[in-house]
């Protein structure tokens, strides 16, 4: 079975107008969330990659992953309120509302080389916002890494001059 | 370096009195990280487990590689609001407040061999919450999985009959 045959589209979700985008019929498939961590790992392993970086919460099940897939660590950026150490944030405008994403001080310093990922790429705000964290600690950000892409939006045009890929596009 | 010198203790987070066990060091540390993911793997292999379920969001952190070094399927439990498919709800009193969490409801079905991921059994709210939410579908339960224990509040007592481990107590 193709890893985009398990992508289930919920229509109206969280919104009215919102066709979603639901991976969990993929995570829960064995063989189809191993062929998707890997479709990562064999894009990234070799590439001297210190550290992924996840958003919160689906960058997460993606992310975690392939760090240990390719002997990275791992980063959690993270929703307002969640990381107890001493932290930056920025925010950002996205598909439905605007939020902020925190990341801890000392998670990277100058020079590690990062993937940042998430499990689908849309209007590229919390993206952008990603990289401005990882600017801000010094960070150089080798890759940027969604499962799917919604062409539609956009996303590319908001992170200029960076690597970004995906394998699903709709 | 030992894991549990990588896990440090923040006082007073998310409130008063409550000493935070932050993870973040562990999973930033690629070998850590990878240490922390294979007693978890070495532990789970061969058991004929079909899923690992983890619970929002640290579990993911560490659940969805578990899950993916022993070739299972992951699934996440969700706090209210995140998954957009027909689902289940089951509430829960936490160390800090009150909450709920949601399974899709055809995350698992009758007979699926799970085993439940956290970073950290306290009052064991959270762990019993999702155990009534994949009971309701039917699934066995294996094992109760946690990095870190605080053994003072007693957790296991909320999992009865249950194999729960974990690896760095306090």
């Amino acid at each position: 079975m193709s890893i985009e045959s398990l992508i289930r589209a919920i229509p109206d979700f969280p919104l009215p107008g919102i066709l979603f985008r639901d991976i969990t019929p993929l995570l829960k498939d064995a063989k189809g969330f191993r062929g998707a961590i890997d479709l990562f790992v064999e894009r990234y392993k070799g590439r001297g990659i210190g550290h992924v970086v996840g958003i919160e919460a689906r960058g997460y099940m993606l992310g975690a992953p392939l760090a240990y897939g390719i002997g990275a660590g791992f980063i959690p950026v993270r929703k307002p309120g969640k990381l107890p150490y001493s932290k930056l944030s920025e925010s950002y405008a996205l598909e439905y509302g605007t939020n902020s994403l925190e990341i801890h001080a000392d998670a990277l310093g100058d020079g590690d080389r990062v993937v940042v990922i998430d499990d689908l790429l849309a209007t590229g705000g919390t993206a952008a916002a990603t990289r401005r964290l990882l600017e801000r600690l010094g960070a150089k950000i080798e890759s940027f890494a969604f499962l799917i892409e919604l062409e539609a939006l956009k996303g590319r045009e908001a992170l200029p001059g960076a690597e970004v890929i995906s394998f699903i596009k709709y």
